[in-house]
């Protein structure tokens, strides 16, 4: 069936898009580290740092592996369909256990501290993303990974998958942004506004997790590079389409 | 050469999708003068209460106003290119010159407070998202409205364009969310964290900014809702397509 195909080669350019996308969302864990580590003393978790363990969390499991998770279709479009699709649910999985971990953290410190919980839009956002984060693997796993799902339910449902995937990133991101204000406006209030080097190197995090959006979302959107069906990908869907529309007479 | 084609109707659900929307908008609206009306005096421009515009003119341009454009090629998906693309562009312009004034409003209140500009994340996100906002409307005109540019050259502009529109889209509402956030910490900081009404309202402002923009963006995205290039449209670019190729040997 392979026979005169060209051989499998990505498409020029997004290779370089990957690349960039992966050394920001490096940059991005290691100016997170810095700022944590250089201006809020570190991160441990019995402890009054505690709280620390938050944003290094939610940077690493709900933007930079739900990125990398969002890229796998761009990256393995070679690959057999199965084994891109379980990789793409084990980083969204992993993600959130590491989101989770991120948000015992600050619930743990703000009991230890006396502050209340979920009352600041950062908290809505946030709280709001991971939930519905948390809903839309539940039902991609339903949908795709298990064998209940017909042929034509899955491809009803693809569509919406993939946009509110794409939207959950980008509120995950926005969540992000509004924690580094929130926490500059708590811990520096009266010397953000004089450019203190803290406040430079947390508005510079900020721009970057924008970076790694805007380089994903690219790689994600453009037409060309979207994963081509495999031959026996596509023989397959058609043996379905006609086991299904046979199905339902008058569909 | 319109004979036989189906009369001109909107898909099923897309006018209901964009009636949400204007309901939504105008809520934003409506809730934005409420917080500044209720809560911070209301709204005036020689006077401390200049700052007050800012919100104002930023919600109503760079988000209901730049979100209206977006979606004028949906709404009016059965009339002439031509005053589709014109309408377009105006309500970009107007969104423009709006903001601009809203920019204004908060540098004169900063240099009559004697309140350093440009420090915080909230104003390195909007003023950039302004500033590539104002180079994206010059690039669409230069590109779309003025005749100069070749039918290929514009075919491909017009994914980036559509790609950085509905990013700077998106930016736009972010931006907000972190004004929402900074201006909550200013000015209830001791009691917001007690869910004092004021801070529900804002924070409900946050959430409805979300939603316009998710309702803007499905409506955008839905494959099916994109606007068909009516008959004359695609003989024409027919025409061009062979102008172009023949201008060009080999290309």
């Amino acid at each position: 069936a392979m026979d005169g195909a060209p051989p499998p080669t990505s498409p020029t350019g997004l290779s370089a898009y990957v690349a960039v996308s992966q050394l920001l969302g490096l940059t991005l864990l290691a100016t997170t580290g810095a700022w944590l580590g250089r201006y809020r003393g570190g991160v441990a978790w019995h402890s009054p740092l505690q709280f620390n363990a938050h944003p290094l969390c939610m940077v690493l499991g709900m933007v930079f592996l739900q990125g990398d998770a969002l890229l796998v279709y761009r990256v393995f479009r070679h690959e057999a369909k199965r084994s891109t699709k379980t990789l793409h649910a084990l980083l969204h999985g992993l993600a959130l256990v590491i989101a989770l971990v991120g948000i015992i953290a600050v619930f743990e410190s703000h009991r230890s501290k006396g502050i209340p919980d979920m009352y600041s839009l950062h908290s809505w956002c946030g709280m709001a993303t991971f939930v519905l984060y948390l809903l839309q693997w539940l039902l991609g796993c339903g949908f795709f990974l298990f064998p209940g799902a017909s042929f034509s339910l899955r491809g009803q449902y693809k569509p919406q998958h993939i946009f509110f995937g794409i939207t959950l990133f980008i509120l995950s991101i926005t969540s992000c942004l509004l924690g580094i204000t929130e926490m500059l406006l708590f811990k520096i209030s009266d010397s953000y506004s004089h450019f203190v080097p803290e406040g430079i190197l947390a508005n510079t995090l900020g721009v970057l997790l924008v970076a790694f959006g805007l380089v994903v979302g690219y790689v994600l959107t453009r037409e060309e590079w979207k994963r081509p069906p495999l031959a026996e990908e596509l023989a397959l869907s058609m043996d379905f389409k006609t086991l299904t529309e046979g199905e339902s007479p008058g569909g």
